[in-house]
């Protein structure tokens, strides 16, 4: 019983310490244009996504892997931040700074599930799996709704182009077929609506 | 081809309005006492909080129908709002309310996603199986946690009682006797330090 109270302990701790990712800004606005989607909003949304839109990965996934992956993919942001994925200096320190980030924060936990989720979080940065991909796809494919929802978003503010766009979102491809297919739609669109450089 | 198309812009309207539970506020506040948590913050968080507490389900579960649940139980309040659980006006309308969004939201869907989640949504409100009870103490277990890691939170704003706490949150029990006994812990410091009145 101490035991499973100790276990309980660190990982309330642990939950306790997730809530800061309800205060990490992403670059993305809500559909509505009234703020920036937190990082726990965009997390929430993908695994979501991640239930409806199953069936559209090119290979056979197992979707609690998926969901597991999508819940704490972002858990790195709430000591390493957001990185903006166009700010090629920030990126470049990037790695480096989630991997301390991951060393803090999951080892807040008892070690089984430390070595559990460091290991689902390592997967999905990798793209070392279908799960990890077709993640990996749905991280990507949100963003690009939002920002296609919202009259360009972060592109426009930003002055991106679409070969930025279309660079950093071929991995949507690796996940799913379907869903780069109707990216490549969304971005003709936006860039004929002069949402998107050409 | 074109029945895959249509199928997928179904699912993008879903996954498009599903945005708005970014702006759904809750009675409870972030740790740092920032601002209110919205409903998306909540549903990442208590997705989450399944992976780390499944052990402590007092019935075997199914994981994976755990996190479904949690991801969609809030969506309804997208159209239904949040309804605060001790308003016992707004407690009474609530169903009602509920069932016209659940009507409306997830029959934006393809018919089979629409059937499966109005089915995960009913089993979750009910709670009418092992996985329904868990989610179930996971959604009130956070908002104790919350409430107690803020000082009081929305208790001490709305003057709410140790016993209307603890009846409110009877269901915790349900899903786990090891969850429920921490929350009477909390409750009682809450008492002492005057958190919650007696």
């Amino acid at each position: 019983m101490r035991e499973k109270l100790d276990r309980l302990q660190r990982q309330l701790d642990f939950i306790l310490e997730l809530d800061k990712l309800k205060t990490v800004l992403r670059q993305t606005s809500l559909v509505d244009g009234s703020r920036q989607e937190t990082s726990s909003d965009h997390s929430w949304h993908i695994a979501t996504m991640a239930l409806l839109l199953l069936e559209h990965a090119d290979e056979e996934v197992d979707l609690l892997r998926v969901l597991k992956m999508l819940l704490v993919h972002d858990v790195v942001e709430i000591d390493a931040g957001d990185t903006f994925c166009y700010d090629t200096q920030a990126v470049q320190s990037q790695r480096q700074r989630e991997e301390e980030a991951a060393q803090r924060l999951f080892g807040l936990l008892p070690d089984d599930q430390r070595d559990e989720l460091e290991a689902l979080w390592e997967e999905f940065e990798q793209r070392a799996s279908p799960e990890a991909r077709f993640a990996g796809a749905l991280d990507r494919f949100q963003a690009v709704l939002l920002n296609h929802a919202t009259g360009g978003g972060s592109w426009r503010l930003h002055g991106i182009s679409v070969e930025q766009v279309t660079e950093r979102n071929q991995p949507i491809g690796e996940g799913s077929t379907l869903l780069w297919n109707h990216v490549r739609k969304l971005l003709d669109d936006a860039v004929e609506r002069r949402l998107l450089v050409p």
